[in-house]
C-alpha cells in the first residue's frame, strides 16, 4: 500500500469532482498498492473511493500478496461485472481508467444507466508522471543497462547479419544484465526498412552503406529504458551523414531546453525547427517524445499539441527522426529526467554517427 | 482483403441488427483485411458498414500495404475521435470491438450522444473461432514446433537450474525453429511455485523432488501454439505421481468427448468430474480451456458457463490442473482441433509423468 500515492490520486479525483473511480491498468494498480496481476482477458479492478473504502475485484486465479484493501473474489463463471455494479455508488460520476476495455465498460454502463462514466485516468497518470526519488534512481539504473546493451550491440553487428539475428542478440543481453524483460520488442531496421519508424525485425541482411536503427529498451526492477541510436554499416553517403548530424542537433536542441516550467510543445518545436530549417520537416513524421516509467509509453507526450509544462521528476523521451521512404531513416533518442533546474540525460552512449560492422 | 471473411462478419452483424461496427483488435483487422498494425496507444480502427463502405482510420505513423478500403489519415496532434464521429451514422446502433479501450470509447460516446454503442465482438470472434483449412494447417504446424520445443526442454533441464534460465532457453528454441515470437511469456514453475497457475519464472532453483510445470507456446506464420507438460525432477512422491495420473486422465476424458455438437461445458464437466471424484475438485481452480488462434487467448472458453456447442474448425485447449498451495501443481494441456466427426489432438508429446533432470 502506497498511502501517499493513493492520497495524491484521491486529491486529483477531488479536483475533478469525482468520489469514485475504477483503476484497471495493472501497472497503476501495482504502483498504488504493491499488488501486481497480469489479468489477460479477465476482469481486474481496483475501485477507489474518496472516503477510503477501496475494493479489489479479483479472479480466484490471481495470486495476490496480503493487503489491507477489501477483496471481492469471483471465478471464471461468476458474473464479475454484476459484482462491480453492486458496489459502485449509482448516480454519482464514476471515473474510468483509460485502459478499461469495452468488454467490461459497456456491460457495466448497461447495469448502471444513471451513472455517468467519465474518463479519469489523468488522476492516476498525472501522479505516475512525476517520479519520486526511489523511482528516479530506478530509471537511472535501467538506462545505465540500456547504455551497456547498445554498446554491446554496436560491437556485435557485422555486415551479412539479419535484423532478426541482431534482435535476438539484444534480447539475450537484457537477460544477461539482470533485466526481467524488455520494455518493448526491439526495433532493428537496416537501410530502407528504417524509413518505417516501427519496422519489425525480419530476415533483411545488413549491407555496406545501410543505416542501422536500433531502438531498444529493457525493464529492470519494474522500470523501463528506451533509447535509439543510428549507425551506418562500413560507409555512409554524405547526405546520410548530414541527415544524422541534423537529427542529432535536433535532439540536442530540445534537450538543452528541458527544465521545470517549459511547455512540452516548445521542446517539440525546438527539435522540429532544426529539421524543418534544413528542409526535412515533412520527413519528421511523429511527435518528439513520450513519457515513460513502469511501461515504455506512459500517458503524456512531447508534441505540438501538449501545452502542459514540464515538472520536476518527469521522465520522457526526446527522439527526433528523419525518414526517407524507400531509402533510409535516422532517429536519435535519449530519455531525460526533469531536475530542479534543468534535466539529467539518462543515456550516455555516443550519439554522433559512427561506422560499424 | 478477405472478402469471404468480411461477408461472414456482415452476416453476423445483420443477425444482431447492426449496420455498422468498429473493429480495433489488430489481429481481427489483419484477419479481415491483411493489414496488420501495432497501434500501441494510438487510435486504429476499421469501420465496417453493411453496405460495404468500409473505412480505415490510420495514424500517419502506421505503414500499411495497398488495400481497396477507404483510408482516413490523421497525425498525433489531430482530433482522431472527431474524424471517427463524423463518419459514424448517428442514431443507429454502433457495434464495438471488445478490445476498444475507454480512452477512445468514452470520448466517442460523448460525441455521439444518441448513438447506442453495443458490444459486438462476437460478430468477428465467432467467425475467427472456426478456422478455415489454411488456418487449420497453420495451427498444426505451430503445434508441431511446440512439440519439438517441449522435447528439447525436457532433455535440457537439470537439477540446479533456475526457472529463468529454462525460460530463456525455451525462448531461444522458438526463434531457432523459425517462430516469429512467443504466444505468451513461458511459464516455468518449480515445486511450490507451480501451485500458482500463472507463476512467472524467477530465480528459484530446481531441486530433486520438485514438480516442473512448463506451459509454453510459440507463434509461427501468425498462429499460436500452447501446451503444458508437468515433469518431476529425479524423484516424485507417490501422492504427486497419483495427482499427475489423475490430471492426465481428466485431460484424456475431455479429449475423448470432443466432436461437433458437444456442449463446451460438458467437456469441462468431464474433466472436472474425474478430479472431483478423486477428492481434488477444490484444487482445480480454473476453467478447462480457452480458444486459440492468432492470439493465445481468443474469445470463447471451455468452462461450466459456456453452453455453446463445439463446431468443426474450432481450436481450443484442454488443460485441467491440480494445485496444492505451498507444495506443487500439475497441469496437462493439449490443443484440439474439432474435425468433422471428432477431434485431432495437436500435441503429441508424451503426457504421462516422467522423471527428468
Amino acid at each position: 500500500m502506497e498511502q501517499e500515492r493513493i492520497q495524491r490520486v484521491l486529491q486529483a479525483m477531488k479536483e475533478r469532482g469525482l468520489s469514485q473511480m475504477i483503476v484497471c491498468d495493472p501497472e497503476s494498480v501495482d504502483y498504488l498498492t504493491g499488488v501486481y496481476v497480469a489479468p489477460f482477458e479477465r476482469l481486474f479492478a481496483l475501485y477507489l473511493q474518496a472516503d477510503g473504502g477501496h475494493v479489489f475485484f479479483l479472479n480466484k486465479l490471481f495470486t495476490v500478496p496480503e493487503t489491507p484493501i477489501e477483496k471481492v473474489w469471483f471465478t471464471d463463471t461468476d458474473d464479475a461485472i454484476g459484482l462491480v455494479a453492486q458496489r459502485v455508488r449509482a448516480g454519482e460520476p464514476l471515473g474510468i481508467d483509460k485502459e478499461w476495455t469495452a468488454r467490461f465498460l459497456l456491460p457495466l454502463m448497461e447495469r448502471l444507466p444513471g451513472t455517468p462514466c467519465v474518463l479519469a485516468s489523468d488522476c492516476v497518470d498525472g501522479v505516475r508522471a512525476r517520479k519520486d526519488e526511489q523511482e528516479q534512481e530506478l530509471m537511472r539504473q535501467s538506462s545505465r543497462i540500456n547504455d551497456q546493451v547498445m554498446e554491446r550491440a554496436a560491437a556485435y553487428i557485422r555486415e551479412g547479419m539479419t535484423e532478426r539475428q541482431v534482435a535476438d542478440y539484444l534480447t539475450a543481453q537484457y537477460s544477461d544484465l539482470g533485466c526481467e524483460g524488455l520494455s518493448f520488442s526491439p526495433i532493428v531496421s537496416f537501410g530502407a526498412n528504417a524509413a518505417d519508424p516501427h519496422h519489425m525485425p525480419d530476415d533483411t541482411v545488413l549491407r555496406a552503406g545501410d543505416c542501422i536503427v536500433l531502438d531498444i529498451g529493457g525493464k529492470k526492477a519494474g522500470y523501463c529504458s528506451d533509447m535509439t541510436r543510428t549507425y551506418f554499416c562500413k560507409t555512409a553517403s554524405e547526405q546520410h551523414r548530414a541527415i544524422h548530424d541534423l537529427v542529432r542537433k535536433a535532439n540536442e536542441a530540445a534537450e538543452a531546453l528541458v527544465r521545470p516550467g517549459v511547455p512540452l510543445c516548445d521542446l517539440d518545436k525546438a527539435a522540429r525547427d532544426v529539421i524543418s530549417q534544413a528542409g526535412y520537416g515533412e520527413y519528421f513524421t511523429h511527435r518528439l517524445g513520450h513519457f515513460i516509467g513502469r511501461t515504455d509509453h506512459e500517458q503524456g507526450d512531447v508534441s505540438s499539441a501538449n501545452t502542459a509544462l514540464a515538472q520536476e521528476g518527469m521522465v520522457f523521451s526526446i527522439e527526433p527522426g528523419v525518414y526517407l521512404p524507400g531509402e533510409m531513416g535516422v532517429r536519435v533518442e535519449d530519455l531525460v529526467l526533469v531536475t530542479k533546474d534543468g534535466c539529467q540525460v539518462l543515456n550516455q552512449v555516443e550519439k554522433r554517427w559512427q561506422l560499424i560492422g
